[in-house]
This record gives C-alpha cells, structure tokens and sequence, in this order.
C-alpha cells in the first residue's frame, strides 16, 4: 500500500477500507509514516469526514495500537465514565464514589488537565499523599476490596492516539467528529470496563459549542462503543458556565466534599447524582436510570458515597483528615476578590474564560511540561441567575503571584456579565442518549 | 503570528493576507514552520483555495525566497517560455533556436525530467560534450554573443518552491491551480526574463486533463505573471498522445534537428513554430503572433535556426558533428518492436501510458537520484489517426536490459487501441491566451 494514494482517496472523497486505516494508523504509530503526511491524511479527514464504518475501525485500530487493561479480576459489571473536559468539572469523584457506594466497581483512568479544562488526576494530587501511579495487581485489588479506585493511565494504552492527538493539536485538526471520537473511544475501550458513560459538554466552555453538534458527537461514541461490544450512555450537559464554584484542584477537592456532605451547589450535586445513578443502571445495580439516580441521591444522603470516598484516600495513600479539616489541603498565599460594580442579576459567567482565567492564577497548564500550583483557582459566590448588589463578592481568585492574579482578573472582568433584568439558568442536563 | 492560526483561517475557508502568507512561506523555508503543520495547511488550501489576490502574494514571496537572475546585461527583450510537462516534449530544442533565429535574446534555465515527463537538460546531456553547469556571466555571454543558451537553474532560485514542491509530491496536495501556479511562476520570475510564453499541456499525458482546467490554469498563471510585471502569454496545446514521434533523450535530439531540418513529424514541427513566434512576438520582433510564427517559420526552412541550434551546442562545449551525424549521439544496446494486431486506424496512443513506458526503458527517472539512459526511449512509427495494417511496425523500444523493455512493451500495448472505424486526431493548439 502507498501512503499518497490513502491520502489521495480520502482527500477525493472516498470511503477507506480496514486494511487502509490500520495501514495508516500501524503505519503512523510505528514511526514508517512521517509527521507530514498523517498531518495531510488528517486535513482531509477533516474536509471529508468518515462514515460510521470508518470511525469504527479507526478506533479500533488506535485501540489495538497498544495494551488493553484486563479488569476480568474485578467483580461485577465495572462501569467507566468519561468526561469531554470542562471547567470545574469534578464529578469524577463525586460520581466516582457514588457509584461505588451504590455496589458498582469503579475502575478509573484518569487524565491530567491541559488548557483551560481540568483533570481529575491533578485535582487528586491535591490530596496529600494521595498516590495516582498504582500497579495494575494493586489497582484490581483495590477495586475489589473497596469498590473504588482512580489512577492515572497505565501503561501502553493507545499510544496510536497519543501520537495523532499531538499533532492534530498543532495542526488545526482537532475538531472533527470521528477524530475526537476515535481518540477518546480507543482509550476507553482499551481500559478494560465493560460499560462507558459519557458526559458531553456542550457551550463555551467546551470542544462542542453548540446542542447539536454535541449530540451528533454523543450519538457517534455511543455507536462506537456499542459497535464494540461495550453497553454505552451518553449525557449531554452545559457548559456555558463553569461546574459548581470551585475551579482550581484543591479547591475543587473540598467542593466534591462538600457535595458529599450534601452541601455542594445544586449543578454539580444534580449532575454527579445523574451520573452515579446512570452508573448503577449500567452496572445494572438499578432497573432504569431514574431508580439509579434515587439511588444515588440516597447513598449520598445517608454519607455512604462519602465513605467511599474516604476509602479510595485511604487505600491510594492519601491522608484522609482533610474530610474532616480541609485546612489541610493545600492553600494558596494570595487572593483577589471580583466585586459586581453595580446592582443587577448575573447573565453570563463564560466558562472558557473562567477556564483561562483559572489557568493564569497557576492552576492549570499552558504546556504538558507545566507544574501547576495545587492551590491556586477562583471560587465563585455568585453562578448565572443571581441577584448582586454593587460591590457583592462575585469571586475570589486564589494563587501565589498577585501580578499572575491581576492577569487572571482581567480576563474575568470579561467573563462576567450584569444584566438589569432577571436572567434565567440554562437547563443543565439536555439530554440522555442511550 | 501563530501558525495554527493561519492553517486554522484557511482551513475555514477566510482570505489570507500578505502577513499570513509570507509568514507560512519565509517560516518553511527557513526550516521555522515544520513539514507536518505546511502539509496540513497545503492540504487545507487544496480544500478552501485561494483566489488571485493570494495567489499572486503566495507567488510573490516563493520568488522572494531566494536569489533573483539579473539578465540586465543581456540587449533586447529576453522571452522566456516554459511548458507544464508532457511526453515527447522537445520544443525547446527548436523554438529556443528559431526565436533567438528571429532575434529574441533567449536565456534560458530548464529542470530535469521527473516521472514520466521529460525534461530538457536531460536531452541536451544526450550530446557529447554539452554542458549544462554555466556561470551566470558566461550564461550572458553567450547570450549577447549568440542570441541563445539554454543552462540548468543557476544559483538558489526559489528555493521555498524547491521545499515546497517536494513535500506537496508526497502529501497529495500538488493539484491544485493556486499551487501549481505560484511553483511555476515563482521560478520563471526568479529566472529574470522580461516576458513568459506559457505551454500548458492538456490531456492524459499532462497535469490538466480537460481544456476547462487547462484554461483555467492558462488564464490564472498569465494574470499572475502580469500581476508582476512581465508580458505573459499561455498556448493549451494536446497532451493526449506524445508529441512527435520520439520519447527519450538521444531520441528527442536527433528529432528536434529534423525539425529544424524542415522533416520533423507535423505536429511537434507546428507547435515548435507557433511557440517560436509568439516568443517573437512577445520579443517584439513581429507586429502579431501570426507574423511571428510565419517568420519562424522561415528561419526554420532557410537554415538559421539550425544555425543557431549549431551555435548553442559549440558554445556550450557539445560535439557539433552529430546535426550531420546523429549516430554519434548515445546509441541503444537492445530494441523491441511493437507489431500491429490487426488492420485498422490508430485511436489512441496514450501520453501517459507512453511516458511511463519510456521511463521503464531506462530515459526517465522515478526518484531525483535515479540514473538515466540517454540513449533508450521510443520512436513511434504511427501516430493517431494513421492507418496500419497487422503486422505493420506501430513503434520501437530502445534501451538496455531486455527484461525491462518487456515491461515497457507491456505498458505500451495497453496505451494504444486501433479501431476498425478513420480516426480524426484532436487539433493541437486548443486556445491561445494573451
């Protein structure tokens, strides 16, 4: 097979055959192909899309391109769920925890943050001690013991998709359907769980900005993953503003504590319920997803999630006192508040600026290599819908580098937005595809 | 300026500004902008485009790109002419001598073939002797003192076309007009002539495989080249079977001095004049083009453009004696025939299928470093429209491994039909544009 001629057919508009997309991606994974021309290959894929048909097999292949997790020795029906990426999205461990509450194995790989959208295992190694790098035996007996575990990626998982999300990310050829699907369905098909529940964000805190591409998005994994044999779920839910108050790892931590307690803000205690309980009905812990969500709801009211939680710090090395006193969490040397400067309801607090924000106080990272400062972040007083007065707290912005502050409260002047009239709250979950 | 920007504004389908496009064509060529992000942005132009304004800029600065040929030493109106590559095509071999017969200045720098194209330094190395390799005041010189030299590229003539063409070659991306374009125009700006005729070839054996695409290069490239300053006219002219009778390098020079000769085959004389005339023309030796074909018409019957064939290959160092014996040109070391099958008229000899059966013979390279056998090639006995009956000698294959001019053979029984049914061939000059 010759590259130019894939290339030249796609580019033309033609539908690929397995044996031309494994070619490509062997080819490309194991360094025959250069650089210039996946890059090439990728445009017109972009230009021309691919059919169902090929996305299937270009996940597959991406998948088979490097280890598959063997969770067979764990109990049950494991269940992953995976997030598109937001900001101050930190279900995971709420959900995480949920779940696992409601009988659920939760077996987790975890990414870590890039941008202006968190990661969960960042936001974990905001917990100290709390160990991320688990070996494969340790993870599975954790998973038994406690019914709960959450760990960075192990080994070799899709090294294909690694290496092409590269250079779609300097290539202007990240936003196509097949590709993002592809990339995140070859992961969470080659770690080892046997039910995917996918959050799609949706607006401007997101990849999909608007309703309908996120649900051509969430129909395509969906296919996928059940075109390989997985039971998939897909929610679509907002993120036009960032995900309860708390942006920022440390921050986030003590907010996911706070939803446990039952005292976290209403989006991410409703959304963290939702997906716990969607867990369950696919864990087939529950006969539908509305029983799983009651369910759900209950094991966080009666403090059992929050048990689970305490168990995973416990048994990932992490020092479990924090529940009690998050004191002990990392806490940041400088603040800055953000004050309403006139009277009004808030109409907009843009999440991808937040997000952006969030990453100049030193809370995410501009490149992979970036340390990041646990402690740093914004918690916002005030979410879309209510009422300020001039000179109300709208949120304080945590960090070590007041000019780095300064920087990330310009970018918030921008994000929030005062309206005379009373404004309405976007629905928060618009739809479930199952 | 940020490169993933600009691929992404393109990639959209916006119009690049002259930043943009000198951003993308100084940062590649200085090595600043990888392959893997030019590739992605040349595949996204083959998708959106570009209209003339950034086509005549994307010419501008490949030019830019490296040194420029200062012909100001050379008297009158340099008439430069350059074809976009067909079989057979050994028209600068006798439109070069009959317009400097005509008293055009013709200075001029030519390529090495590639594929199944020809190219002319490639024929003049079929004669003893004959260099190629000239110092750009000798190059003057010669000029001055012989009205003609036809050289190799001097210096470091666009050398971001050089980088650029090499990776479109294999990224797919080399068909398109806004490219192809700026890659011819860019050198033949560079090259220092006061004004270009154009030979865009049309057909199997050609780029452009319709008279609509080979117009609309045609139209594009002479608006890019008067956009610039130079008086540029374009012929589309057939490219559906070779032109003349032979292919191959020693092959093409004993046909161009029959040409010159006045026994040339019809339509590589025809064409030969008409180019030869309207490089007077553009040279102002002739009030009209048709005023300056029937002078090249003259010079070639009353010896003076022979002459000037004769004065070139002295100069440059060739051996003189092979315009009266061209047995002294390289001779092959085997030969097949091709027979006829049966009685009929000739449909089609493909210039494409010939091209490459030329190059299995041994007269063209399939990669830049490949060695040439200047003595193989084709000679075709009948051209389309000639009837012939079984038996008769269709054409002779030259070269010097017989295994390989099997494989030739091969490819030449699939490139010509022979109907039961007169043919008319297609007339050869489709459109002149000026």
């Amino acid at each position: 097979m010759n590259t130019v001629d894939v290339i030249t057919r796609k580019r033309d508009g033609s539908t690929l055959n397995a044996e031309e997309i494994r070619y490509m991606v062997d080819g490309y994974t194991a360094g025959d192909i250069p650089d210039y021309q996946m890059s090439a290959f990728l445009m017109a894929v972009y230009f021309q899309g691919m059919n169902e048909e090929e996305t299937i097999l270009l996940t597959k292949y991406m998948k088979e391109s490097g280890d598959t997790v063997d969770l067979s020795g764990i109990q049950g029906i494991k269940v992953d769920k995976h997030s598109t990426g937001g900001v101050g999205d930190k279900t995971t461990l709420i959900a995480g925890p949920a779940a696992a509450a409601c009988g659920v194995p939760v077996a987790k790989m975890s990414g870590r943050g890039l941008g202006f959208t968190g990661g969960t295992i960042d936001k974990l190694g905001a917990i100290p001690g709390f160990q991320t790098a688990v070996e494969e035996q340790d993870f599975i007996d954790q998973v038994n013991e406690k019914g709960i575990a959450v760990i960075g990626q192990t080994g070799h998982i899709a090294p294909a998709d690694k290496k092409i999300y590269a250079l779609r990310d300097v290539t202007a050829t990240v936003d196509n359907l097949s590709l993002i699907t592809s990339s995140v369905m070859s992961k969470k098909l080659a770690s080892g769980s046997d039910a995917i529940l996918l959050d799609v964000k949706c607006g401007n805190g997101a990849f999909m900005q608007t309703k309908e591409e996120a649900e051509k998005l969430a129909r395509l994994m969906v296919k996928i993953g059940r075109a390989h044999g997985k039971k998939t779920m897909a929610v679509i839910s907002d993120m036009n503003q960032p995900l309860g108050c708390a942006i920022g790892n440390a921050l986030e931590v003590k907010e996911a504590i706070e939803v446990l307690r039952g005292n976290g803000p209403e989006d991410i205690s409703e959304l963290s319920a939702a997906l716990a309980g969607m867990m369950a009905y696919l864990g087939e812990k529950a006969a539908t997803p509305e029983e799983g969500i009651a369910m759900a709801k209950k094991k966080i009211a009666d403090g059992s999630a929050l048990q689970k939680f305490r168990d995973m710090v416990e048994s990932q090395g992490g020092d479990p006192r924090i529940i009690e006193d998050t004191a002990l969490l990392p806490q940041a040397e400088a603040e800055l508040a953000f004050l309403a400067d006139r009277d009004g309801c808030i109409e907009e607090i843009h999440a991808r600026k937040m997000g952006l924000a969030s990453q100049h106080t030193g809370a995410g990272r501009e490149r992979k290599e970036d340390e990041i400062d646990l402690a740093a972040g914004i918690l916002l007083y005030k979410k879309v819908g209510d009422f300020v007065q001039k000179g109300d707290v709208i949120c304080k912005i945590y960090g070590k580098n007041i000019k780095k502050l300064e920087k990330a409260l310009e970018e918030i002047k921008n994000a929030v937005k005062i309206s005379e009239n009373p404004v309405n709250c976007n629905s928060l979950i618009h739809e479930v595809i199952q």
